[in-house]
């Protein structure tokens, strides 16, 4: 490569078509269908190397820097396929053939599936029988096949869902016209089956079908300006201006904004991926990512259990990302980054503003009246936004991470987008499976579950997972020594032994801290550490012997913990498209353990005791990996449809006694000068000399 | 009154004159030392009657409008009283002796509180075996007494905590340098015990007084600008600009913004509080404010369990509300109120800026992007902010209600300010009781609890609190009518018929619902309603026996729900100083359920089941208030010290099937021609044709 390369660098377009080329000149096959063509990161052996080296931390300075490498996934020959590619030496490293597995969604064949499953004769008759209005439009939409143990799973299933779209306008909102057909169509882009779906709650599935109710045709679910005109004129004008521009600056990837560096990567599964992430040139994460996302519908009617979506794996959140808009999707000034992913022929694939940078005020950051002098100091809180937003067909998910200048960090996810639709008669009022939105219109019940991925290198490679919850003392009326008046509490903290999934309790106060027991707070006596501050949420209620259970095994706990291991980066395993399950979190947990127990280690997954050492299930003072599930059980609200505001979930990571003291401290007052406010005198302001005869005499700041 | 005063706005300053001047000529006592001269709120029977006709809902429209009353507290010749003033009427209607009770904190009395202890001998004597620096000045830090049984309530006690201020600047931060002296100051400004302070964990208190550690002298603790000079400066100038002004208008108290009206009230204790909060012309929310916060420390040693404050009740929102000023508590476009209260004398005294009123950008409101057509439609979040602070000796609290477009509103609180400290010897190196945060000084763990009181009036004044959990289906393998997948859910609510308080559950997705069953959403088929979106944190920690937990009655559950009465605003009682307990709304529940069994009505809490209407405790259909009691058990990170970032916590209250779809479909679409952001273009935007061979061809927005 002519120019340098960090080795946290997502593929250049470059070493997009290198790494292709690579391949076609090793395999001898014509028929290449290239679907990943990716940074395969270094081992993170060599990154700690290589960081210290970059950080100036005394390490291997000898060591060279580590070899840039993709991985390529196709199917050769009609078989899927992983590689490994050597860029520098351009060699193929190493081969997989994937028996069984499927490749994340194409939609080039979705497309295909759409037009086969709408030309099939019996789809056709089923159509006609409908009796749809004339002027409208069939719209078939494809989605990946939620494992329920009905199919061959090794055979590309797809179910259709179909929909009405009412309007000549592309843009109308098909959603709000959900058909009463659902079509499994196989590999070979047959159809393998159509069912009827069922139209009240007592109704079963493959009822004879029923005529398409034209009174259902209403025009209140669009969205789009084209289509639905009345708009409130009342919004005034709102600009974020930065006269200096803003604080942060770009090298490449590298981003660098108060005190913070941070590296930016892409890739087409997680999506946007942070690296390195340091504050005061302190290490506090080696990696951030999204890592997984299942959305499970809850309506136990023949085909429902089948809409089960893993948006990053069988998805993707790189593929899905949007091109993000100036003074759209973002407002102040705005620094973008572009992706690029592949073509099925290997090509280069750029996917413009699919990451954006910008700074916001979060009101204040800290502030402190001397009530005896009355005077006051308040500085105000900026913060980083990085902001990346995937359409996973229906659904939007706005991914941001916020950075503070108080070392906090925060990762918020908005859903937003269309409900997915189900098709109900107008006679029903109400279903016990969703919620009806519109006339004929209903919306299930359904969660969102998502597991953000935090590897941690808290001042260091080696972590521990430390538990702490408040509890009062033993009441102890008569006994001034001890809690004699029954309000005192105290904390019991323990360091987690061993890999384990846990629970959050808001009734004990647990906090999870992830902290470095190799060094200590000099102020406070204890080890520095960073909090998880999570999203309470609850698990996936599917049956914990179900597909569904099975196949997201991180869902079932909100926060785990596990010793690093470079292919362990997706909580639900590596390919989720049909998956059967018992590839996740919760497996690789339990292979450790057993091999623990042949070693002889202790192996209680409980809070409490040391690890041991040799056990590879031991996470105490070990390179960890800390992973929290969060999301919603999305009870669809009216309020919802046609287009849902966003509903936030925010995940904090904040500093335990890893500074010396509040590292916003030195952030600069606040003051009218600096922020230019503008006083808002309306008519009622009184100038009658109502004003009492006294004044507080408080002052203010500035 | 010559100008138009709605029945809802504070007392202006001619009315606290007035109703002074009422209360002088009506009581012969010349000995008269104000407290309260407030808005005594008409009766909610009238102003029931009132908002109706004046939102054109045909109701009594002979009714008068309801009597201008004010609530004076005073105390008449030593006696603490309570008066009723007639304004219109120019009469005193009721006059209670409030036997055995204290009013609010009075500073003037501290102040001589701090003056007679520091005057007096034997804490001379103290000070001066301490062997303090010559230069440094100590501060007394007098306290309301927590109470703990050992003394006569009826008696006021001051606590009194020492510092040292070591520097002559009077903004220098004396926290950082404890004493380990306390005093008990009598009713009579009379020493009435020293303690001397434990040093470490197993010092028991009253050991002999050691000296002053001159080591622990350190300048690493100041956060005033004229002390600690270390300012980065990086953080480049924002600026919000609204070239067409702000979106929001505002006549006398009334606020009207984004179809949102409300009425913005001020008092001495709750601070801000809000009224008539309508959304496109429809009744949400009579009422909503803080109503009480406790803030208990948890180190059990004598005689830390004295330091227990009720924040409002002790010390009053309003009476310690910041003067807000532009620029710095404040960005953007910003619009003040100002508040009223009373000086001991009976004149009005004017608390500048006490409330601001601006709007925010919260970025993504709603965005869809049709993968058909590859055009997304986005809408910015804008948000109008009303923001209060107050000052609580050392600590700050920010209040801030935030509405939404999409008619969601957020309550957030903000902690911020300087944590109170405790001595701690330098031998010691860490603390069972709380965090060491620099030489000499430990924070101690404590909990804030809050208390929001939610007078709802959805869509009508009789509503109901529904409790919803999601539940799964039982399991029914092989079962296809059922739930043979293992993943079906569905939804169990139940209405709450009386008077209870509740808990938390996230496990079960416990959702609270406020409907109205008399008003049937048309679309969905249920209750219209609105969500409470919860705080999740740790109740109270003291035993139930406690004086504490007796006297925080709200503190115990998350959410209560109550029949509205006049007299219960504050669900840790009325009187809060040195207040006994046996007073909150655990009792007021209590006492009902007492009547309701007497009356032979069914008096489960639990939920579920039908309230009977005749019993007094049933509060389905009825008009009810929602309590929610939330806060958090802040065990200190040294990152909070010197003065602590902010701690945030909210709480929503959102729609739920109240509106016929998402109520925000008409806000104005996102366009880079009203937003006027600004590209930022760094050094390494690659411009060397490095682009690939392909472009996805997304389309974004605008």
């Amino acid at each position: 490569m002519c120019s340098y390369v960090h080795p946290f660098d997502p593929l250049t377009p470059k070493e997009i078509q290198l790494a292709a080329g690579i391949l076609r000149r090793h395999v001898t096959a014509t028929d290449i269908l290239f679907r990943v063509i990716a940074l395969c990161e270094p081992p993170k052996e060599e990154m700690m190397v290589f960081l210290d080296n970059e950080h100036g931390i005394p390490h291997d300075t000898s060591a060279a820097t580590p070899t840039r490498c993709a991985r390529i996934q196709a199917y050769v020959d009609k078989k899927f396929c992983e590689f490994k590619i050597n860029l520098d030496d351009q060699i193929v490293v190493s081969k997989d053939v994937l028996e069984g597995r499927h490749s994340h969604i194409d939609p080039g064949r979705m497309r295909k599936v759409e037009l086969a499953c709408l030309a099939d004769p019996r789809v056709k008759e089923k159509i006609a029988a409908l009796k749809l209005p004339d002027e409208a439009t069939v719209v078939v939409e494809p989605w990946t096949y939620g494992t329920d143990g009905m199919n061959d799973m090794s055979k590309l299933v797809t179910m259709c869902w179909f929909y009405l779209r009412v309007s000549a306008d592309p843009d109308a909102n098909f959603y709000a016209f959900p058909l009463p057909l659902s079509v499994e169509m196989s590999s070979g882009l047959e159809v393998a089956h159509i069912f009827h779906l069922p139209l009240s709650d007592d109704d079963e599935t493959d009822q004879p079908l029923k005529r398409f109710d034209h009174n259902n045709i209403h025009s209140s679910s669009e969205y789009h300006p084209n289509l639905s005109s009345s708009r409130r004129a009342t919004t005034k004008p709102y600009h974020v201006v930065q006269p200096e521009g803003p604080s942060f600056s770009v090298q490449g990837n590298l981003i660098t904004w108060e005190k913070w560096t941070l590296r930016v990567g892409f890739n087409y599964r997680e999506g946007m991926t942070l690296h390195d992430i340091r504050y005061d040139d302190r290490s506090l994460f080696y990696r951030l990512s999204l890592s997984e996302m299942f959305v499970p519908y809850g309506d136990p009617r023949t085909p429902y259990p089948r809409k089960a979506a893993f948006d990053l794996g069988n998805d993707g959140a790189g593929i899905c990302a949007n091109n993000l808009q100036l003074g759209c999707d973002c407002l102040g000034h705005i620094k973008y980054f572009d992706g690029y992913l592949t073509t099925n022929a290997g090509i280069p694939l750029k996917l413009p503003n699919v990451i954006c940078c910008h700074e916001i005020d979060d009101g204040i950051l800290w502030k402190h009246t001397n009530f005896r002098t009355g005077n006051a100091v308040v500085t105000r809180a900026r913060q980083l936004v990085l902001q990346t937003i995937m359409t996973a067909s229906n659904y939007e998910y706005i991914f941001c991470f916020y950075f503070g200048q108080d070392a906090s960090l925060t990762y918020e996810v908005r859903a937003t987008g269309i409900l997915s639709t189900a098709p109900i008669s107008s006679a029903a009022t109400t279903s016990r499976y969703g919620t009806i939105v519109a006339p004929g219109v209903m919306a299930p019940n359904h969660q969102h579950l998502f597991c953000l991925r935090i590897d941690p290198a808290i001042d260091g490679w080696n972590n521990s997972l430390q538990v702490e919850e408040s509890v009062p003392l033993q009441f102890s009326p008569g006994s001034p020594e001890e809690n004699p008046f029954g309000m005192g509490y105290t904390t019991n903290t323990q360091i987690v032994p061993h890999e384990t999934g846990l629970d959050l309790n808001h009734l004990t106060n647990r906090i999870f801290k992830i902290v470095n027991e190799e060094k200590v707070n000099g102020t406070t006596g204890t080890a520095v550490g960073y909090k998880l501050v999570p999203f309470y949420s609850q698990p996936l209620l599917a049956h914990a012997s179900s597909f569904h259970a099975r196949r997201s095994e991180f869902a079932s706990h909100a926060v785990w913990v596990t010793r690093y291991h470079e292919e362990e980066m997706f909580p639900a395993g590596k390919f989720t498209m049909q998956s059967a399950g018992g590839e996740g979190i919760a497996s690789w947990i339990e292979s450790r353990r057993g091999r623990g127990r042949e070693l002889g280690g202790e192996v209680s997954g409980e809070v409490g005791g040391d690890g041991d050492g040799e056990d590879p299930s031991s996470v105490r003072n070990k390179d960890i990996v800390i992973w929290h599930s969060f999301g919603s059980t999305h009870n669809p609200r009216v309020e919802d449809w046609p287009v849902m505001p966003c509903e936030k979930m925010s995940v904090g990571l904040k500093s335990v006694n890893f500074f010396e003291r509040n590292p916003a401290l030195d952030v600069p007052i606040s003051t009218q000068e600096k922020n230019l406010s503008v006083l808002v005198i309306d008519g009622s302001e009184s100038g009658d000399g109502q004003e009492g005869k006294e004044d507080s005499g408080r002052r203010g700041c500035c």
